[in-house]
């Protein structure tokens, strides 16, 4: 597969012509698979590996893009993912992994380097460990330290004090959070550092699935609290890692 | 004014007819104004003073109001009034006073005893204080002493910290929070007594003019909160009161 | 298991240092289960027995919380349990009991003493009934008499009103109602003592899953009634059981 | 202005041509007046008067719309009406008369039978009133006898036991509430007629307007109870004298 | 089972005491069967069937409910009833019979008059036809003639512009219609007669499992159309009964 | 002003350097105002003139941009614009005009060739003619002869009917209906070209600011339909535009 | 079965009264198949094949209508068909096909002419493909080309940017997208011509089910792009088809 | 003043009781103005100046507060304030400053260092001027610098590409639009840094007033995105200051 400056200079000697060459960039660019459209152009632009959203795709999908992306001998994230799409995977790229309260399946050809700093995870109830863990996981995936503070809401607020130095040392905080989203705002208040808000799915009645956790943590009378999509723990890893990256 | 047991008995002995007497009961329990009809019977049972929303009626029929209760040497209290409502009572009934910030008017004829336990009322912020003071005022007017906690908001959890003595030592706490609403959360992990919760409409955007705040309190992590209108101070404070002195 | 007083002795003493007095009294405080983080300190102050959602968990997980606190010879309360759960809590601690409509796991090894006031809990329909035994058992398991009053829904107004006396015996009073949820704003008007209202998710249509008897009893024309999430009847038999033993 | 039997008659005489018979046709149902088009074809099918939704016009247009109307000699009633609009109608129109609670002016040039059964308006609270008006003048406009009930609101049920003979003895009850609209559920309750609920706008917070009475009287426990749109009292008497005149 | 009277004959006479006399007056008017309380006050005072719910009770609960009227010689109509649940009912009362499209149940021991007018049923869809025939079938169970006019939305106005005369024959027409829930307008405009609009849950996307249709017939520009509940063809039914029996 | 290919050559020719081209370029296609960007590159692009929103701006600003324009020779639409706006806009540029209903400032000073074929305006009620009007000005200053069919709502189906012939003759329809919105489906059932439906705000109560139009018009059972936002008259005279031009 | 024109020929002759001859031009017209009330009629009018939703429908249903036209000579489309449906209409009608990603079943007996314009159909993700599917094979059906560009959400813009001369040589562009719902803002400012803007239900959390999709689309800030219902892609393939053969 | 260390040696010396201390230390971390209680700890700790919500307090509060500070030698930044407010500050705070795009009131008295990475403000059209100055003039009071990019909204994408450079160039990057709000996600896919997402209540109609931009941000396709309240430009900016100074 010829890189975009060789086929340039092709384009340019006039070994193609103009629709070959957007043809031959096109390809070097994105991968159609029928299913889906690989961008290894952003995975090339960011160093970041590709990363796919399982959830709607077929087991049989699945174990494409990670077949094609193991011959190329780079990395791949898929988020909520099944066991069933694992056991596919598994069967095609053996060396791919899966991390099941994360739900995530991974490969890892190439290792980046561990960064200096940390990134805290702190979670307000036992039933935000799936989010808490697809955020924590997704920064140990881009190469980052992870403390994992939890069951620290704001019920029990001693509980939250306790730990308050372990959540001051990190470079910037995830605050994963259901029910009515209060633990952004007592932390952000805490620390002097990026504070980036998970509402999740867990409560019953008014919490509306989210939305109400999601409400609170928007109208957060903390400065410095920035809000992602209900349960969107990926998101939140991975804007943590952008950041502590800089 | 007939009491209903007179009635009754004129009624056995034939001086009333059924009409009569059904006539003679509505007008010893109801007091029809025209504009109002004032439910003396509720005063007669609970012991309480009649409560009236001025916020819709003129200042005339407000000041209707205050000098029938007067002449019966009663007590009242009047809600979400405003100065020119005021102007109109005064005018007709000289000892009636007005609370600016808590936009309320009461005539108090006959004082009751004091109790011996107190309601705290804890508030948020600043923008949290008419409503608060609604709450704490008619906790006042109903013979509690009160307890004012004031801009103990949860970005700034260690001002509520030092302050938590006081908030034990009361017998009902009643929490006023906007926003995101997680005040009550964290004081119902904080104390062993009942926490009511008022919602106040302070905030912008996803604030959604107390919703957030509302179902915020709604699903609150702490057991032991209940929750009242947005706004609804008076409500509150009424509440904290019927708790207060069982 | 040292208590806290004794570790600052040991701290004071110096045989303990500050990273070893801090972990010892985490431990003293709050007991980390992995999935679960016990918060013993809560039922110290309280003298509450530990309350957890079953909903959540795995049955093993539950059976590890029962298993822990039998072993500390506590009290201990699971809410929206199923059947399943139960079977491995009664294999692991067999004193446990289950009770099937209010979906409660319990285990009671030390006995409060029965309070000499009655709580109310009054359901408007027979498909209330899950909900209203959920909060009128919990009422029960914290040493409270209850009444239970079913069946009195606003369309045959003449069943509440023969029952009226059974509510205003007791000190505070639960209202359980679906639909339009008008049945706290009628019971409030006829009785002086708290009303605590619990919006059920029966209904259909325009009911919302409960956001419409929710909204009704915030808006209650009655004062004197607040309101709890939606199905949450452990939540107002707690708050009922509170206010009971003030 | 011919009348449509006319017109087919010249037209198949050949005095008119297709053309000129649907203009003549068109004119003879439909009067357009530039701002607004007078559908008289529904009036002269239902032997009802014209009528028009005078908020959104300027004084002027509803002038001209009553000035036209008073020369064909027929009936009109204007809801939703200003102080304003009256002036300039009653300055085209001296015989026109104004109501004030009820929001509406009328022209009544041809007076109908009065009917022999009653239609009950039924309002809760006192900030009910102008809803409540503007159903009652409506029943009334179109010569039905009103028994008006005021105050009755649930929060005070023995003031609507009270008064139920009076609903009892009606052919249609309307029932007029707003905060969370719980009257038109007792009231069904309590008769064996036909109930039309009109939730109002009144009320605050989670009020929202009148839609926690609208989808509370929509989700009613009790059979038999229709709703239409908030604060739409016109309707509500529209519908109720359709009924009565069966 | 004595009757009201004689209960308080034997009061007045002193062969009953106040709790003997009040205990065997609510026997009189309802019968508590555990799991449902039975108003037969309503069924006497009406001259109605007793209704119920069947959808949240089980087989067994509905067939000791028909097994308990069945005794008294009376009629009674379940709705939103399974196979199942009639399964069980038809074991314990042979005469009961199921009505599929409907989802109903009814044992009919009396007889009433069949009534002069008739009611329209029409309906938009064919999806409509389950909650068109609810109401329908309802019509027919208290004795009303019922003409159904099927399948005559407004996006093919002929169809409906056809059948106008069978629904203005009618004395009362319920109008089914899901999705923009546009035909009880059209329809309202071309009857003189009441109007009950029933939205259905049919459609997807912005149909909003019905709401979209509630809130059109709710804000019909047609005077006389008033609404129940998504899906309440029952509500329907029983109301247009209570008109056409007027 | 250079055109772009201009400053292509003098960059190729190196008479200016990458940063100074750039700028050009910039400066060729936008305008920087200050406080608007002028997007001259669509309408040289489109051949269609400038539009630009007048309702948040001052009166200075838009007779900025009318000014500018005229200077370039240009035509330019101003949609939302207020008499000040005018006012402001006749002082810098006499030429431009105002029209009241449309709340449109224009300035045409090239005219195009009026199309042969025609778009429909219809409208539901009175008060929908600001919206109806600003659509179809739309339309005719694009050169689209409009035919506007006014009053024509669902609740009097006879006057649709009578005038679906000058529908029928339309390239394309619009229909501008509030309330419920119900128009729409009845025009798209009656004809065989596109319908662009434009929900109004007219409306109280469960109208909701034009919301249930709205959502009435996205579920039509018609079609061949397709929506605008609540009250975009221009978005569906620009797009009844681009069908017609077609 | 006879033409229209015939059967006014035989009224008039009398050898039909006139309830015959409605009868007649009704089974003309409508086919009551007692499911389903076919409208010969439209198709007839548009020259457009007979479409039905199967969703709601028994496979036995669907295979009585597509035997039904089938038997006529007639083209039908079925949507939302599942596997199910389809084989019992096979068994009935060999000649249908079922396209399993669009959901539709089709029987084409008579070939229409295949249209000079093309019909772009562009789409954001892959979770996209069933809906974009539906609209691209609906235009398909009535004979329009397609083009196909899928996978070019905005958050890789040159995908799209290298495909926009496609897009641009389409007369009309269906855009299908979910979640943040922006593709049509960016590719309306990017074209010409009318877009059709669908939202899908992809996406979890805040997308709401494709809410989110369709209010992003409704304020787009491109003008020309209109709006179907969630997930409407046959009702964006019909109006495409509208406008394409204009 | 005495500082906290002091404090407490003064306690342990006896010099101050426990009352005495504790008055003491609240004094020196929080200042009650009787309106506001100033948090100089948060100061302290942070090193950031103190913020105050101008919004809901009166002139005089404002100027007070400024006057505290100004005494205390430190910064304070006052958002959303008005041309009153300043006017008040101005006289008792000479050299308090008004930065009216902004709404902001600002005085500084010690000058913090210019950071050497870049904040870029990213703003989708002029209406969301006001907020996007919030946000910009916030990183710039936190001495960040600051590059503005207006009026690239994705109805013009190539606005947007021709300036992505500029934006690439910073370290973090707020993006600020109304409407669909699609901005942040084409923003997001075209730079490697954290993207901090403002939507804006400008638009009309489904926009409601800023809640579809919110959602639409909040749903967004691209990773790296997170968001914070309608219109919080104050709080992107200092958001973005704590992730510039990282």
């Amino acid at each position: 597969m010829s890189r975009p400056e060789e086929i340039l200079e092709d384009y340019k000697a006039g070994s193609l012509d103009l629709a070959q060459a957007i043809d031959a960039i096109n390809d070097c660019f994105f991968q159609d698979m029928g299913h889906t459209t690989l961008d290894h152009d952003r995975a090339r632009r960011t160093g970041d590996a590709e990363v796919i959203l399982a959830q709607q795709k077929t087991p049989r999908q699945v174990a494409d893009i990670f077949e094609s992306i193991a011959k190329r001998g780079e990395n791949v994230l898929a988020t909520r993912a099944s066991a069933d799409q694992y056991a596919a995977v598994k069967a095609a790229v053996p060396r791919a992994a899966f991390h099941e309260t994360a739900r995530m399946i991974t490969l890892k050809q190439t290792e980046g380097v561990q960064r200096d700093t940390c990134i805290a995870v702190v979670s307000a109830g036992t039933s935000d460990a799936a989010v808490a863990e697809e955020a924590a996981f997704t920064c140990e995936f881009y190469d980052n330290p992870v403390a994992r503070i939890r069951d620290v809401g704001v019920a029990g607020i001693h509980r939250l004090l306790l730990r308050i130095d372990e959540i001051r040392a990190a470079k910037v905080v995830i605050v994963v959070a259901g029910m009515e989203g209060a633990l952004p705002s007592v932390v952000g208040g805490l620390v002097d550092k990026p504070v980036i808000a998970v509402p999740t799915s867990v409560g019953y009645g008014a919490a509306f699935g989210g939305v109400t956790a999601l409400l609170g943590m928007l109208t957060s009378c903390a400065a410095g609290v920035s809000v992602v999509n209900i349960d969107n723990g990926f998101g939140a890893g991975y804007l943590a890692n952008q950041i502590n990256r800089l």
